[in-house]
């Protein structure tokens, strides 16, 4: 099939790859020309905006967006819908809030116009090789083109999860759990680092990956980071998040559901964002008050 | 190699048939009789005490105990420290306190008995066809019997990790990890279940379980689990705990390591054992004694 | 002054008769007719309508809402303001999100009408008795009520904080320091009931208001309840929350801020209104899958 | 009566003063010679060894110790142990493990000595001008004493627990509490600190401790340490602990007990001890393996 892609940013260009690798066409857009350039070397129709990318594709037209969630998706929806029309499908494969997906699959349905939500999972390697994704949104419009997920996916890594926003929904869920593996893994090797034992974090993250309860890709990006930086002596510790944990958390009040596991690898991420906080100030200054820790405290 | 196998329960007797099959010879003692015969019938030589079991064995001899931690572990080593001699090795392939291990490691070397930790994963399945093991103690023991532990673990699925007690400590560890790592899918599926979304829980396995960062043997368990039940009916919602959960939070404690979401698994297993909280009434009571929630609340 | 007041429930009937005795007149409204008898029985002038509420005051009019946060604070403010007038003062004394605050005083100003948000602590005893208000919005409308609060506060008890919203912002963190206050004396008296010690938890309650560093009026309302039930039997351990423990900890992760004790304040009133929860089975059902528990488990 | 008090330091100095303070003699010992020296000259006796100091107590004694806990309180006791007589009283004021203290009061009770634990809290000012103690061992014993009590506690401000150790189980508990409360009040300033608005703490500290829920005496210390330093600057954000917190948290283990706020109070004094995590360092490093964070992210 003939794909539109809009956004060409490590997912989206590594996507493109993987579409053009499976004998599909794919026309591209992005705002960084030379990107554009680059493309269009590995084979794929440049074009120079949202309006051309679209009129290149005959109806019914598929164009799938890979950009960054919030304005900057809700700005090429904006355009795209003026040259889609009913019956094209538009697919959001970038992280959007499902809440906001829902509001924009009903405002484009009112112009005809399918919206597909599809969370990806994998990274860029993932994008490239073959990807996980989560999709939501009409079933006829998703069967209409499975074969392109079937294509670009690793086998059995498509899943169409339900009705719009639901593709988005278990993405969300996903990083949420994805926080909590991956904090309980770096307190387990701080556990190890602390402990009185010369761990080779390199070997251990070898072995619970080989027939151990815990083995899991995750591991294996922890043994590639322990064989090219022993003791991570290269990094710091502050741990950046997107949006997505902080979706999971404000889903989990929402729904008045504990999730103690997921917000805590939230809120450790937040406190890694300082040296000094002001709670620690203030507990502080408390003990001072009771004056006197020295003999027997508080 | 001839091996003796002190403990037949469901571990140990699929290790014995692990190590059968690799065409070692087995030497193996139960308190169970039953299950003595059960594992002579698939040609394992039985005995009827720890010291007859020794005796069977040529030095330098090995006997691997896959008992239960705590007492048993105890009583077990005394009795065959009193048979066994120097040059012996002796291994605990139970889930033991690495605190214990250290301390039966230095009075067992006095004898110039060899004591090795092995902390063994992968569960009952892991010890029939191939185990994850941790192993600590002496180096030049266990390059004597490395070839064992090549022929029952999977590939790359056993490391020699350093001083005794690092085999422990090392398993204790991996099950804190492994308890965070449960618990974020848990939460994870229990978003899912409380959405408004009707998904289906075994299908979000299996695409989470291909391509997707959260890609696990969990996560392959889960998708077991939902073959099984689709929505969990059959279950309560009560976890249960073995005591590696609770030592990795307290050895977190001891190396003042912050883990909240080691301790919070841990915390939400002990949450999962009663109906009605104390403490929740303590708060309900303070609720109560403000005097009027109804309007404009505290 | 001549004050209104809309809204006669627990908190609002209880500051009419604590501003009554303090030689202010009160014009009132509520929806139920009976509640306005009985306030006109304590000395009130009763209305029917917040029309009628308004025009019985004179300009400059200062009215005090004290309705429930949300809806119903939507309708009453859209309600007045379409009575009130330039230069006229409406309170907001409900435990209204500071966000809808700052929006709704925005509004109102372009009318010229003041906008006071008012948090109000120590429930329905304190808006008898002596109040805690905490009051966002117009320093100029505050000075010129300032009196009003002077009086039904205790000493100190009321403090102009700062712009439109902080009152209520306040008093929102004030609750999420509250929700983890009394987790924490509910924890503790938890570890109390389950030790071998046979604790009289009255009295407990009562020497930790004495003296010690915990001393605390939740530490009285303790004492109070356990002198009603000693042991608590009459209650069930399900902690109900309003609001603002929600808001709290959505503030925080606005702000990226760590607040794991209000977090899991929260969560646990969450986890306490289910008996069985799914993430339970979850974990249940994974450690099934690992295929046996009795020996040497996972 | 005449006290024996061995141990000087700020809490057994001021707990000195007070005892003298009515009219009761104090027999003193502190390993500081000068410290003795400052204590006679406020009216006590002093003296140059334990032994001497219990020879200069008549049957039966009352000695108070005033020492921290662990290696020292078990050498004090040792030691006076040697010179104490069935029927005198040994008092362990410190903060001792309840677990120690029920150890050694068997073996005391063994030469007749009764062995009263008395956890004691108030800080500093407490003990100088009335504390809050909570006391385990013999009913009788205590009886024999209570004056004591009456006199340098504040009013309702002791009481006698139960059996032995349940003192020290009682402070212990009640410093988990204040860590949880710590926690609360702390989360809550750096809510405030981080707001859009510019809120003056002391004031805030004042308002909430007149009149709101969350009056407590942990506020009134807040208040002071803000109007020393209106934003702590001349702080750091470290947080200390000394036992009591960590033990809490041991015991609800032991007790299966899920208590997260004292946990992540706990736990969150740990991580302030670090400006860099290596757990920190493994999810950086395992956000940096997904190959690409700025577009669509893992």
């Amino acid at each position: 099939m003939k794909l539109g892609i809009i956004g060409l940013g490590k997912m989206g260009f590594n996507l493109m790859l993987n579409v053009l690798e499976h004998d599909h066409q794919a026309v591209v857009f992005d705002v960084n020309a030379e990107t554009v350039d680059k493309a269009a070397a590995e084979g794929a129709k440049g074009t120079h905006s949202i309006e051309e990318l679209i009129h290149e594709l005959k109806a019914p037209r598929v164009v799938w967006m890979m950009v960054p969630a919030g304005e900057l998706t809700e700005t090429v929806i904006e355009q795209a819908s003026q040259s889609l029309e009913a019956g094209d499908i538009l697919i959001d494969g970038g992280n959007s809030n499902y809440k906001d997906t829902v509001r924009r699959a009903e405002k484009l349905l009112e112009k005809g116009i399918h919206y597909l939500d599809v969370g990806t999972s994998g990274g860029t390697a993932g994008a490239r090789n073959g990807a996980c994704t989560m999709i939501g949104g009409s079933k006829a419009a998703f069967d209409s083109i499975e074969q392109l997920f079937k294509d670009i996916c690793v086998e059995n890594g498509y899943l169409h999860a339900g009705e719009s926003g639901s593709g988005h929904y278990l993405k969300m869920v996903h990083n949420g759990v994805e926080y909590g593996m991956m904090q309980a893994i770096a307190e387990g090797f701080e556990l190890l680092e602390k402990s009185a034992y010369d761990f080779d974090f390199e070997k251990v993250a070898r072995v619970w990956n080989n027939g151990s309860v815990i083995r899991s890709w995750l591991m294996e990006l922890s043994e590639n980071a322990f064989a090219k930086d022993a003791r991570l002596d290269g990094l710091k510790g502050v741990m950046h998040s997107s949006g997505e944990g902080k979706w999971t958390l404000e889903t989990a009040l929402d729904l008045q559901t504990a999730t103690p596991v997921i917000a805590l690898s939230l809120l450790m991420r937040y406190r890694s964002l300082e040296e000094n906080t002001f709670s620690g100030k203030v507990v502080a200054a408390l003990r001072n008050e009771f004056g006197g820790h020295d003999v027997v405290s508080s």
